[in-house]
């Protein structure tokens, strides 16, 4: 089959023939850049009537049929070509068919090199506030279930041991911290992303006089790329971004983990919502943490977009290479996923059934005390090395004869230090072990509370 | 909205809500493995009838009926229902729409957990010999274009520098060699994808009778999972497929660097078919190697897949988590890419036209025959350190005096060494130094000939 | 500080200065080649000297220089320097000063570029055996204690929540089946690996009549690289090992999961031995399962190697560049990281003292023959799919009032369906269950057993 | 071999075997750490004397220990053991030994939970410093080299095609932009660093009246941790520094790979000093841009490093697991790796010897004015999308008759189009083209000076 002419065509001899043309073309996933691409073109065809490249007419003939053309898009009226190869090119020939001889006028002064990375900056830049938005709701829903869990004893785990008590209210700020570093990181990124690149064309500027502040107002960019080289094969924005993502989704397969974990029978801490369950084909009783365990695993798919990204940009010599087309794909995945996760994940939160009785449970008789009673000793006097492994004698004896520390009678006790007093055991209870951790960042309940006051604060700063 | 009765959805309260459906649906991807998924049931049916679950009314009933199936989703008149979460769940649940009570007798005796490993094995078994006859496809071209150019004269670099004169037949014959290990590994892995999981059911087996050597022969699968868990928590073969198909892709890229190079007015050696290159929406004049720079993009997104693959699967405790449906889109992801890129570099390679002039050119003036100068004086008896240095000098007054060592009077080499006489100039020509690497592996014309002879029988073997 | 001569530095006006001197120089990680170096050397000289460009008194000072500078480094006793760069230069040149003059005509007819994969190929073969061993004495651990526990009964899961009774014996069989997989792809890949590169020089071949396979027999190669280029710049073997390696390293991490886990109060099914446990710098009761979690935790320096191999390789042009002096760490830490945590694995599993009884009490009361429930009624005739909808109906009414369906009476499950009969009580137990999956594959005990023999079989083969 | 008794060992019965023991050090990379380590410690010794937990006494004690090992390590008087697994340990045990049991008392309060992030944050912040100030330096080099050559023509590139004219000056700003971005990264991500964790212990906090913010004044920090299980659990700003620096090297990447292709012949845009160059053990005419090829290889260590630290924390609970040891190593090597990256570039750019007139004939003969064409016929009333199409065939024509646009006679071009004239021969050469690109962003030398004061005062900012 014979393809359309290309709009680039006049050199060549051959032409494309099918097989690369679909193997070329990128109109499949960058159509989805229409919006960005129309409201680009319409400062565009603004700055050209400015500097007197269009008429005023002109400016107006092709805004309107830019307009058209995206209410088509949004109406699903709109036929993508792949012979038109990008999403650019498809616009811009049914512009021209649309209004005639004077779509021709647009690509004035600009090249799809710097057109794209134009989209491209408008796609991020809006994500980042979606996502920004996304990571906030989902810091809101862990902060409402941190403040009704403020006080409910768990086992604190290092190694996949009980460790200490703490609250799962102490335990969900946790939570709370890393999201908040990932909406600050993906805020401080937008700057850098909030360029325009438009003026630089194919990669040294243009020969016309462009007036990149002007289109810079309209399209609410903050700056200037300050090179055209640069501006046309720089795509650390949206590594950027990506990397932002990463690290946002490693929180969240962290996070999944633990809700993965505490919905086992093993566990048994929490029940989710039945709605962010699923059933097993086979087994008739399965309630499987569908939901958690897909947000866990979608790291995966994240940090193998940023590793591609990265690989991608390894050693390009300046400025486009059509290696960079390459950048889409992981870019929308990237956006789509993150998005999906933290919108699910926010929904699911309030529907977790906290079992309190089994978290109180899990946290007696594992000698969670134990540095508590060595923090006694030291207040007695005890050297910190001497107390604990005069505490690591007592767990062995408890170990041995199946009792935890606070059930070892005073004279057992006294048996490893004489130190000890009758006043050690209100210590020995996890009540008594959280509400001494009574200093910022602790877990005492009076600290979760406050910490509680602080992050609905910054989240709304 | 409301959404349909689940297959699984007995012990459930709440109806899982329509975002989640989306979240947790995979029919938008796994659709593809439709032919796999049918074939592989219908012997799972033929089984069931021969140990007697299913008469053999039953059986034929059922294997007509997804026969139907088959052909109207080849005909695209299926309607796949996201509700129905998965390809296994649409076809079961049209099977029972059309063929009525006895369709829900199918899934007797299996889990989605096998079968759908099954399907996946049947997809990469099937995949591996389409991706080893296009490899073989692509060697063909090389090895065609390699005997034409047996004696083509062309500069060979390390590090981007001008080393040693080599042929250009020479040059080609070692992309060969990276893609008959690529075929190799390829086939090696053939026998481990192809060994049955089904029978595996859920995790444990199942209490019925299972024939499963049947089921294998039915599928030619060459033998059967050995243990029912690793049988459906296992996911090597596809990571092994993509791990192969990752080596393939950087051997394409380095391929697709030469030829971009090798395109560049700077290096000016071939020019690739104009179907193969597209212009550019600003300048006129522009010849871009398209299709040679995406294919050396591409690695990155094989890399990133089989990142995403093996992060996946790092810690996964056993038997299937729900994480392992995001093994999909990788994998697929990979089959295309690297079979889109064989075929259309199979199909450039024909397309350039060599320079030869240009090549010999840049092989000249460079210096490129020192290594025959010292190993001359080697066989003058000059120790091989003692003869690197005596050319160093003389490539260095050559580089201060503009002249090759080609070009210079026997009177100036012998400044340098008295061993020198007049034999040493034909071995400083391009001919005269591959002429002389004439051992297996050499460079030398000759050489290069019994290779191509080799190489098309190891191609037919 | 103005550094040694050279050996290539004929050519030069600028001596290299020192901080370039440390940013190129690979000798404090390449030294670990020496005993490749030497014996590749010696191979080298022998061939040397059978082509005539060696005398056999040459010959005999050139290997007897060689063994005395291995036994010196054997001892400690080599004093390596960062100026003469690499393993290689710095063997060369106290060859040289041990042995005068000849040793400068050991570099005859080659060059560091094969050399240094000569090194290399001998490395990854030497470490496939290794490896290989490594991996059989670690299945070997696994198939003692799976014999022990055939029979012992616990919760087979999936999605982390209890799935069907399975027995340990089957479980740590699906072990077994990975590292099996392991073992066989590692030696698949040894004869890409055997393959010998020497001869090739550097790119092109050389114009000395070497005799490579007299090289090869010497070395215990298989084969000779049959395209001097490639052989140069091939890293496909490197690669390949560390692809392997990641794989074993991902089914490491499931296992030491799974350990963890399993060491955690929260499940209690196993203890690991203390001296493969540590504790607490401040929590004396602490006992952390630290090297399975060191051993999870490692497969993300392998897969990171992996990748930075990967993205070594990419898009570089032929034959050999600098570059790919940084394959050599990412290798060694593979190499170090996967025997050591196999080793150190296959002496912990025999540490780990089962909890049978625990175990045993986790697979009840959850439901987890509801399975074998849903199978009795087909057996009845009911259709799987409306056995299965039975049963779930049947769990909702165990969880609202708290009895499994074990523990309901013939009455209450004959409300579900008019099919049950007393004879159904025997396969709702645990034993029942997993008895009932007996076929190849499935977790019977009986089977279990035959698994074990031919297990057995397969590692003595 | 026995051990040591361990710090922890209170509670076990075996002990560690020797094995075990090397397999879970960290001692070999960690020593790195020890000065941090040790100001941590004077901190918190301060601390513990002003809430009264140490004596004024006790404390000075302390802190002159401390200082005297610190002194003993920086003389490498210190003997590392093994035994004593890391750097804390280590100290800890030899401040016991030398200053008797007051050194028991300094761990009260905190765990090496906290210690270690203490001193990982200390070590990143002060990398940042460093790092920023080389990103500095590089960008002066770079700025100094634009300055020189701001009016120097060379050919600017696209998909490595010859695209349009350019100033090298211009060039060497996009690399400046890049770097710009990096830097800015860098110094945003320092805050996050800078914020104590000390005081969280294990993981809940500490029943002492630790004063958090006394120890953040003495350290500097600028705030603290607001949680304490996520202050011993968090890895971000390890992973953000890695991922930053990752950017960066893929900036160096592509300007090691513009200097490789520029230094090769086929280029010979530059010659790179003989100093950062290094030469062949076979090929006595070599001089090979190592110094570059191996600054570009680099990128693959680090983005392998970026990966490993990224799945070390796919999914792990919360608090501290023994894994995140494994997040030092990769550190480190990214600290080393990209610190002598940026040094030695810094270095070399200024013995980059430009060849002015090559660069000038590559810009040549290649129908780089194009474009100029095309908006010359714009300016005339021509629509751009017909311009574009005429001037492909007058480069049609050039190709066939082998000669530029520039080189056509009046009356040639003027059969392309009617509207061209005399004034257009002024445009067609490559100083006209550039003069021409004379807005904010582009190629224009007047544009590039301007750019460069702008560049300057960035850097001094």
């Amino acid at each position: 089959m014979k393809s359309k002419p290309k709009l680039w065509g006049g050199r060549f001899n051959e032409a494309t023939d099918q097989t690369v043309e679909e193997f070329t073309a990128s109109v499949h996933f960058d159509q989805r850049l229409y919006r960005y691409d129309i409201v680009g073109s319409i400062a565009h065809a603004n700055m050209l009537g400015r500097i007197g490249v269009l008429s005023d007419a002109e400016r107006d003939s092709i805004i309107e049929g830019l307009q058209t053309i995206e209410a088509r898009i949004d109406a699903g009226n709109f036929n993508w070509s792949m012979q038109l190869e990008d999403v650019h090119m498809n616009i811009e020939a049914q512009l021209t068919e649309l209004i005639g001889e004077v779509g021709k006028k647009l690509h004035t002064g600009r090249s799809r090199n710097d057109q794209v990375v134009t989209d491209m900056r408008l796609c991020v830049r809006e994500t980042i506030d979606h996502v920004s938005s996304y990571l906030g709701a989902l810091q809101k829903a862990v902060v409402d279930l941190a403040e009704q869990e403020a006080d409910t004893i768990m086992p604190g785990m290092t190694h996949m041991q009980v460790a200490q008590p703490i609250t799962l209210g102490h335990h969900l700020l946790a939570w709370f911290e890393m999201l908040q570093r990932d909406r600050e990181r993906f805020q401080q990124s937008r700057n850098r992303v909030n360029q325009l690149p438009l003026g630089s064309a194919a990669l040294a500027g243009t020969s016309f006089p462009v007036d990149r502040q002007f289109i810079a107002e309209q399209l609410e960019f903050e700056g200037l790329c300050e090179n055209s080289m640069d501006a046309v094969s720089d795509r650390d924005f949206i590594i950027e971004f990506v990397s932002n993502a990463t690290i946002t989704m490693m929180h969240l397969s962290r996070i999944s983990e633990e809700l993965v974990l505490w919905s086992s029978e093993r566990f048994g801490f929490i029940e989710l919502g039945d709605q962010f369950c699923t059933g097993s084909s086979i087994m008739p009783q399965k309630k499987n943490p569908d939901v958690a365990e897909l947000i866990r695993g979608r790291i995966a798919r994240v940090c193998g977009n940023l590793n591609t990204l990265l690989i991608l940009m390894k050693a390009q010599p300046l400025a486009y290479n059509r290696d960079n087309q390459e950048d889409k794909e992981p870019l929308f995945d990237t956006i789509d996923t993150v998005s999906a996760c933290l919108n699910v994940l926010a929904a699911m939160i309030p529907s977790m059934k906290v079992k309190r009785d089994v978290l109180r449970d899990a946290t007696e008789n594992c000698f969670s005390t134990a540095t508590d009673m060595a923090e006694y000793l030291v207040r007695k006097g005890v050297p910190f090395r001497d107390a604990h492994e005069i505490v690591g004698k007592a767990v062995r004896h408890g170990l041995d004869s199946q009792q935890d520390l606070s059930q070892m009678n005073l004279e057992t006790l006294q048996g490893f230090s004489s130190h000890i007093e009758k006043d050690i055991f209100s210590l020995l209870t996890a009540e008594g072990s959280v509400a001494a951790r009574n200093h910022i960042g602790g877990t005492a309940p009076e600290q979760v509370r406050l910490a509680i006051t602080r992050a609905r604060q910054r989240l709304s700063a």
